[in-house]
């Protein structure tokens, strides 16, 4: 069905004789002499001004036409006299595919967050939610596009998993109908990080990421927590933590470019409704040279600080987001990578610092988000490696093929996770994770 | 760590002073005035030569350097007397990050593909699984660029979902510990396709396509069927099934051309060693017009064809992959686009044919695969689409939102799935489906 979608219409600097466009109503007005459609396809943000002249046959029709239905319009595009668009279409012909009842939902006023949420089949359609879900898939391709120029190789690590990369945590189990006879053999979970296999393969390959769902079984009715969600991780060899504190911060800017270069529409859609204070959360990671220090440090400095918190800071304790956030937000003003965890509070795959009491792990702490991604140098060393995962309590038969790989041509390698969704509400300014995420899954909800 | 990836190396076209590169061994060969190490790291299939002068004080421990010990090597790329190679590197310094034991699995020799199987997490160190991988990787990118170019927004659709696109088949349950309630408040699965979804997406931004794991339960032994696999499933708001015929051959002979061209070195692996026809059906599908005939016609060239097949035909029935193939290999000799199958065969969604007796159905059929694509436009008319399901024993009630995007401004919408795993195995002349996936998953195996 031969049509010129409407970004490629409004990017056109000349006039355009016999065009098609076919779209969905958003507005029509109506007048004595003429009538106005406003058409958008969701090819981009804004929509484009259709011109009905009340002598043309249809005329009629078109003054019925309601808000949500999908048509075709043939004419021209001539110079608009309006302000504020370069051109208009002057129909010729219209072909209406259906017309829309008048209880379509998304009638022309303020919707709340929380309605829209309840339809989230049909929030797409409406200006935020395109906006959203093009720069969901902008800043995908830019993922890819980053790491495959820096020599990544992509890796679909599995979701079907029989190990739990954390050693803890809340798993959702992978079962089939057939009672009494396990599919695989022996228990199954969903992934919670594809980092055990993106090891194996970076010991292979060299350089791979992953980008894909993962899934956490806990029972968080918080604005920051989704029961499935994607993660993107990269994963070097011949890399240490420092390599992946540089990795971190360049991917980040990266992406922040990208998304100002290929994504302009729709970002100033936030910056504008959402949060008035976007565009320099975005210079900022641009241009500054994110800080970076040691947890022992960060741990003083809050200490030191004046500040009250809720969660009380010490040593030795996991920071809490209010920490976190404050680093970033009033010490710092910019993000701040912090590095060397004290052991305890880490996985056992992070590799052990020559002080015997931390980790090389790093957390890149972001304003309003607090951790956006977090990583480390793994441990390559078989023997150190084993100490820690019993000590862990882990089963080191169940991980023999993970102890396998620091056997044979141990190298030294290091890594990261992020959060796309953490990423999107970053960029967007966005405060709950149900709205930056297609069909969101939380626990009780699973419509659609 | 700074090093130069051995990629960038071997593409060098001047001698290189100082440089440093790290990988794994492949083999050595110790002669008395000098030792040879070839050095891969996996970013490309070909390895690198390192001479080292037996001057050198450290030569006494490169003739111990075993098989898959990694290492970094600092010297200078100068250019190579051998045959078969423009430089190689002349170390003067070695440094081996872990030599690898005797035990190691992968000694030169030839191993087979079960045998490899039972350690997937060393695999992609062989040339054939490094090639492999690094295609796959290949083609994921140019699946987004492709998309991307035309239009189309990517779109993560949900892994967990409450319903069940093809109306039946084998699912994977999503449960809890916590026994006695569920999670979502209803019964969870693992998505079988992105589709349903997908058609939300297309309805608000034209064009969309999903890239992501799909599952079935399906307890079946064979070659060509795994519990998880990915699919790529495009789908386009104002298109007909002419539209998606269009898109499936436009796609698949795009990924060849990108495949040709961006991962030359190792396609030549498959062509060479796995299949000796394989550079015939890459050009044959890049060249040739693919054929487009209705099912009817196909049954009635199959009845005529004088083969006699295992399963027989008829009008009303599926096509069987033997028929499947035998019409791309034999009667075509390249790929086939069937379209309009009868209604009782195929998925309550498809758009019912003018005839009442057959569905816009289409798939793409090619040469050692069968079916590669299967797509359809979409039933727009929504008492048509209620028919249908209601017809299909599906729940109106279960999917009324899907029904309601045939109410609020329903378009003619078409789009298509494609297994990614068959490409992978169409353009690599690799039988089993086990072979390309990174860790598979099948009955009784989720190891690693």
């Amino acid at each position: 069905m031969k049509h010129t979608p409407i970004r490629q219409v409004l990017s056109s600097e000349t006039s355009l004789p016999d065009i098609c466009v076919m779209g969905w109503v958003r507005t029509r007005r109506t007048g004595r002499d003429v009538s106005f459609l406003e058409i958008n396809d969701g090819s981009c943000l804004a929509s484009l001004q259709v011109v009905v002249d009340a002598g043309l046959p249809f005329h009629g029709d078109v003054a019925r036409i309601t808000t949500g239905s999908g048509l075709a319009v043939t004419g021209d595009l001539i110079p608009s006299p309006a302000s504020g668009q370069a051109f208009e279409l002057k129909a010729r012909e219209i072909h209406v595919f259906q017309k829309a009842p008048e209880s379509y939902p998304l009638q022309k006023k303020r919707h709340s967050d929380e309605f829209l949420r309840s339809i989230a089949h049909i929030r797409p359609r409406t200006n935020k939610y395109g906006a959203m879900f093009r720069i969901r898939s902008e800043l995908a391709f830019a993922t890819h596009h980053y790491y495959r120029e820096k020599g990544f190789h992509f890796l679909h690590a599995p979701i079907l998993t029989g190990s739990d990369c954390e050693g803890a945590g809340e798993l959702f189990s992978v079962v089939t109908e057939e009672k009494g006879q396990e599919f695989f053999g022996r228990p199954a979970h969903l992934s919670v990080s594809g980092q055990l296999s993106a090891e194996m393969f970076a010991l292979a390959l060299g350089r791979v990421y992953t980008f894909g769902p993962t899934f956490r079984a806990e029972n968080s009715h918080t604005s920051r927590h989704a029961a499935e969600f994607w993660m993107v991780e990269p994963e070097m060899a011949f890399a240490d933590l420092g390599d992946a504190m540089d990795l971190a911060e360049e991917y980040l800017k990266f992406l922040v470019v990208w998304l100002r270069e290929n994504g302009r529409e729709d970002l100033e859609l936030f910056t504008r409704f959402v949060d008035k204070d976007l565009a320099g959360v975005l210079e900022c990671i641009q241009k500054e040279r994110f800080a970076r220090v040691s947890y022992t440090e960060a741990v003083d400095m809050l200490l030191h600080s004046g500040k009250t918190f809720e969660f009380p800071v010490a040593w030795g304790k996991d920071l809490q987001s209010e920490h976190e956030r404050f680093l970033a937000e009033s010490l710092f003003r910019k993000p701040v990578i912090l590095y060397d965890y004290p052991k305890e509070i880490k996985p056992f795959y992070m590799r052990l610092n020559d002080d015997g009491k931390t980790v090389a792990a790093m957390d890149l702490l972001v304003p309003r988000i607090g951790e956006l991604m977090g990583g480390s140098q793994r441990e390559e060393r078989e023997d150190v490696l084993y100490e820690r995962m019993t000590a862990q309590g882990l089963s080191a038969e169940k991980y023999g093929w993970y102890l396998e790989s620091r056997r044979w041509g141990s190298v030294p390698h290091a890594g990261f996770g992020m959060g796309f969704e953490r990423l999107l509400m970053l960029v967007t300014g966005v405060g709950n994770i149900r709205d930056v995420i297609p069909f969101p899954r939380t626990p009780g909800n699973i419509d659609f």
